[in-house]
């Protein structure tokens, strides 16, 4: 799958677009999600340059889930949902939006149903607190 | 999360229940869905009991995101959807239905909306010839 280094995660990854950032190292970056479908939806983005799952190297397959597995950990300590989904979609008819490989995040409570995907943009302090709570229990490699 | 090891999945790993399987090393096994979402759906259920991904160990993740990402190429060859969802549920709230950890890997075609998650259980026939399809383009470590 060609890849098209002008989609908006290529552009955060080069710094060219703001984050609210979480977690960071050498092959990969999370931060929060703009249009979340949670309080708490965090993005995980491994730094390669790859549309889809399949074309991704082992060395940022293992990253990724070792940074999301991690952010799991922390966002369970951080806001204590009642259960926590990750998810990785491959191509428009799987719900993927952004054209750039990455892991979803994203903390669920009992009889709170999800906000849909990519419509409406949270408040930028709303984020930064929950960002600085799960970076409260984030533990760097 | 305690872990009960009577969840199906465990009695499957132990050979007291049947799974159309796909896929297997040391670390996880592969099987078809039998109450499917899609056509190809299938589970990569690390052999390490435990309920949820937070208490897995690093070489049950590396191991099963392996073998989540060589069968995603597989199904993709093998079926040519148009997206393949990957997805993780930890706690009944994230839609986790059987307390052992499991990576869904769930072929999705443009204007195919998802079947209801573990309602309907498939003819095995058809599971069967679905899984030969896919064994075909899977390739061992």
């Amino acid at each position: 799958m060609n890849y098209d280094d002008s989609n908006p995660f290529a552009r955060i990854l080069r710094g060219e677009l703001p984050c609210i950032k979480v977690a960071e190292n050498n092959a990969a970056l999370a931060f929060m999600d703009l249009m979340p479908q949670a309080d708490g939806h965090l993005l995980v983005v491994p730094k390669e340059p790859v549309a889809e799952i399949f074309e991704l190297s082992d060395a940022s397959l293992v990253a990724s889930m070792r940074m999301t597995q991690k952010l799991a950990i922390a966002v369970r300590a951080a806001l204590h949902p009642d259960g926590v989904f990750i998810g990785q979609f491959n191509g428009a008819a799987a719900g993927q939006t952004v054209r750039h490989v990455h892991f979803h995040l994203i903390p669920r409570w009992e009889g709170q149903p999800l906000n849909m995907h990519a419509r409406d943009v949270a408040d930028t302090d709303t984020l930064e607190a929950l960002a600085k709570r799960i970076r409260a229990h984030w533990r760097a490699d």
